[in-house]
């Protein structure tokens, strides 16, 4: 059966993290994540992201984590600030409006949002017959495989302390991010320069979780509560925290997102080659535009996420993940060689 | 170490659970439950439960299968009924009033609602000025290890059907009410005298999550819109479906449920053979009433959960699990005729 | 047509409210609460109850202003202490759980709630597997009709303040409380001991709307927010200020309540003249028992609310307003003599 | 004191309807708008919009009045689709978030909606990681004072019956668009072209209130629940229903808007005159164009809204409302002519 390119959450989980599963079935955990995996797993993380008066809450799953963290951070009547493509946006079904709160999109650019963008909407948003903005949310990398700089980031931080806006970054692929060839970010700026940030474990080859991480003091207090009331604490909380133990004890976790982009240029440069066009992306996720015919094909035997039609091209999406090979890699453009 | 008699979740799971999730290390599944594995799962879980026209979701915890329910099935202001010590009425940090709902409580006896509780609240609640009853939460086997017979069961689900309220049942400990020795109700029964209910893992040896079965075909419109709407549709869905297919491909649910009410039949023996006073409960969950001084004891050697207190005497739990061994009885048995 | 005994808020208004909004006929006053009768309205009603920190907004109803400042002060996982019998937790349909807060009931006494009920739920609700009591809800007068003495506010106070709990006062029959004659109680107490309370319109001869004061200033940020979040915020505020401006300028309000009050107390003396048991209620709700048969009679003759069947007897309640003469007494007395 | 143009809530009612209100000081009415004169007032709202099947209910506000239907018509996970410039997505703080949904927005042309903008939206939103479109908001007359034409509101409801989307009227300003000049639709067509509109009372000359009719059954049942779950039901509910009998009772209603359309008319032909560049508004407001120093002299003298700053020039609103006399639209335009 051929690889698929079609998502980097398709196969279960790296090795390792089974097999340390499985030397824990012996053991009883205390429940609801006060297990010492789970405090391992915070005390790795605090340490590697330099958040030393963070906190660390692990999550099953992407969109719960985004919806906990705001519906936690924001009033009734406070609203985010997000990229149109933000996934909070486009890819939850309204789960942060579900928890009563309005997301105020901006165009950006690159799959960036900007200074600019936050100082615009600010410009607009002033009284009460309107949202209060209050919190930015960003997706790093993004939505479309692009990453922020560490000038960036910073500059983003400014404009938030400045305005009184918290800053909160999706993680979800921050380890394609932090591992790519194009990086200057130290994973230690996100304990300084965001309220909150999630490390995604699902797209990085871990079996389930993501690690969301509060710095901002000012933002901790009950948020056990606050899980358990949106239905997101796990009784075997030790689960997740094993996983992330055993992904950041010994840099497991950047090792697998380092070998996924590493696939994935590597599948960018062949696809050069054959002179296919590609939007810039430094991480795993690749945006190539075909024609309709050669798009259809690809779709159909990789399993590739059409992303948009434009006119008479369109754009699909190749994700690489931990699973895949040099060679499934090279059976792709084969295939591409003969057929398209 | 001691084994200690917490809880039914503080071991990770059964060894055949990771087995079969390590064989399938070299798949890539579909995402978001709509791989063959969750389907395999909904199919044995239909035919167990006989619920032919029925769809089953996998959920990763209880409290947000029993708000992803309850939050679907009504309007806004209706309201569910439930025991004072229901799960959802107690130990869900208000999840469901989270969703806009009241919890309208009903005292009920032994752990167990009747009809006449339900006819009560319905002579009360009868116009706009008062919530709308329209949903009756039970748990089986009870937050107290008791269990419904299959004469009350039909009973509930007649006075449901006759005053137009769906029923719903709790199933996180169900596998241990249908292998109780004192249990008379055959699993098809769940899939006729309820509008839905769950199977329990997390509280039966699986390493995570909860199978919900919706029996009434108009109550699964959309369904899928609403798990992601509430943030808990898993991307890696093809996990908890492998979990519940090995589960209920052989029968091993039902085995691990079986072997951990034996195992808390002879406790329970033992204890009676100590005087010890209990509470009855056909189940692996016991409560024991000791004086204030052996219920310390007992709670800070085996992690027992102090439950009540009344005026000299203390109730503790004891929760016998899927990894509790005989020889675990036996030693707390010895400590107990030792220190007590 | 006979005068009805159904409720305070059957009739429109008193005849000095009409009056003064049609003197006010010529006016052109800006929107939303901002205008000069709003801000007179305010400072009257801060002098009146002695909260010179407070912040005042009118409201169109009593549910509207429970919920607005219920849900403003709780985080999503606290909750609401309240009576049993509280209007929040019977009348509302369930407007608190709709805004996604539980509400934690206690039996109280006479209508009224003791600091040792607060105690009861404090030593309960300790985790986060629980809700998080964070505000004590009572009424005065309740709902009942009885009042709370000086004394007794002050305790729940204190007991409030050492537990870091809120204390909300609905005061839908405020004036009704204080100007009864059991009444010790001064309005300026209102401003010292309690987060906030309400000064009700609606059942006191005023047109409608609610007076809600938040004393404490930390609950007071971006409140104009909330109240336009919640779909409470009225374009034509200058109304709402108008009626409490003329309610408060010269005494009306009181001068409504007090005349009320003496109509209830001659009917009550009538009453038990007649032998009528009565339950003790020292304002302007009464609740008197008779058999089923009388009181049927009465139900259908003077729109009484049936309040509570006990065994062969029947609560039913008599309702006096500001419309209420003493000649309709009279009337109502004589009918009970020849019919009853 | 000069008249202001700033709104057209500005001015508390139309005389004759404190005059009927005074008329009603000695009656008792049944409460929660169960009265007699809400029976009338619907009666008579569904004789004139030709909407036998449809029900009536009064609300307070504008923006409870959406966010009421709109709640109450949306499953959790479904959305509205709303032009950028709608109410509900602009000026109403969040309000329909607050309820748990999302509004899609779509640019439209001229302040309105074309079947194409809500075909655009089907088109990308159908799985169930995005929302679920299902319900069109449309405002007439729109926030910028154009109005639909018969034709253009035909077709949005063929398109929304086609693809089972409910149509949802915003009539704040109905009266306006019913009333002016350029209209060719007839009231009865709002029972048959929607499932639900409203008539709105606070910008048209009432003292305050919205008359929501529901045409189609399907959302009618329990919609009383609804209105006291979301906190809008007022004890006083005669109240509002007096104020729209009398509005509809002998067309007082249309007669206000039509004398208001007409001095609006009045004033634009003065503007004209002064060769002032106006957007194309055929209702009471009007939207003009001057430079900042013009438009900074008129915000001041005339407490117009600043629209929308636009490179060197700005829009500013004047609003004409029931109490705004020609002698009022002649002081202001001497004013322009001395000193602009």
């Amino acid at each position: 059966m051929k690889h698929k390119f079609t998502n980097d959450y398709s196969s279960l989980c790296h090795p390792s993290i089974l097999k340390f599963l499985a030397s824990l079935n012996e053991e009883q955990n205390v429940a609801y994540g006060l297990d010492k995996h789970s405090l391992n797993a915070e005390r790795y993380i605090k340490d590697i992201f330099e958040s030393p008066r963070g906190q660390v809450y692990f999550i099953a799953g992407g969109t719960m984590t985004n919806l906990l963290f705001i519906s936690y951070a924001l009033r009734p009547y406070e609203a985010v600030i997000s990229l149109e493509t933000g996934h909070i946006n486009v890819h939850e079904t309204g789960a942060i409006e579900a928890t009563g709160h309005k997301i105020i999109t901006v165009k950006g650019s690159n799959g960036k949002m900007s200074p600019s963008d936050i100082l615009n909407v600010l410009k607009i948003y002033k009284d009460e017959h309107m949202v209060k903005p209050k919190l930015v949310y960003i997706s790093d990398s993004t939505e479309i495989g692009t990453i922020y700089t560490r000038k960036e980031l910073i500059a983003l931080n400014e404009v938030c302390r400045e305005h009184d806006l918290y800053l909160f970054i999706d993680g979800a692929r921050l380890g394609s991010a932090l591992t790519s060839k194009e990086n200057d970010v130290e994973p230690g700026l996100f304990g300084q320069i965001c309220d909150a940030f999630y490390v995604g474990g699902a797209k990085n080859g871990l079996l389930l979780g993501e690690a969301l991480v509060i710095n901002n003091p000012e933002l901790q207090k009950d948020f056990r509560y606050h899980i358990k009331n949106k239905g997101a604490m796990i009784s075997k909380g030790y689960l997740l925290g094993a996983i992330f133990e055993e992904a950041f004890r010994n840099g497991l976790y950047f090792d697998i997102a380092k070998d996924t982009n590493e696939t994935a240029d590597y599948l960018k440069e062949q696809l050069a080659n054959l002179e296919v066009n590609m939007l810039p992306s430094p991480t795993n996720q690749i945006f190539a535009i075909f024609n309709k015919e050669q798009a259809k094909k690809l779709i159909n035997e990789y399993g590739l996420e059409l992303w948009e039609e434009r006119d008479n091209v369109v754009v699909v999406r190749f994700v690489v993940s931990f699973t895949t090979k040099k060679a499934d890699v090279d059976e792709l453009i084969s295939f591409m060689k003969t057929n398209l």
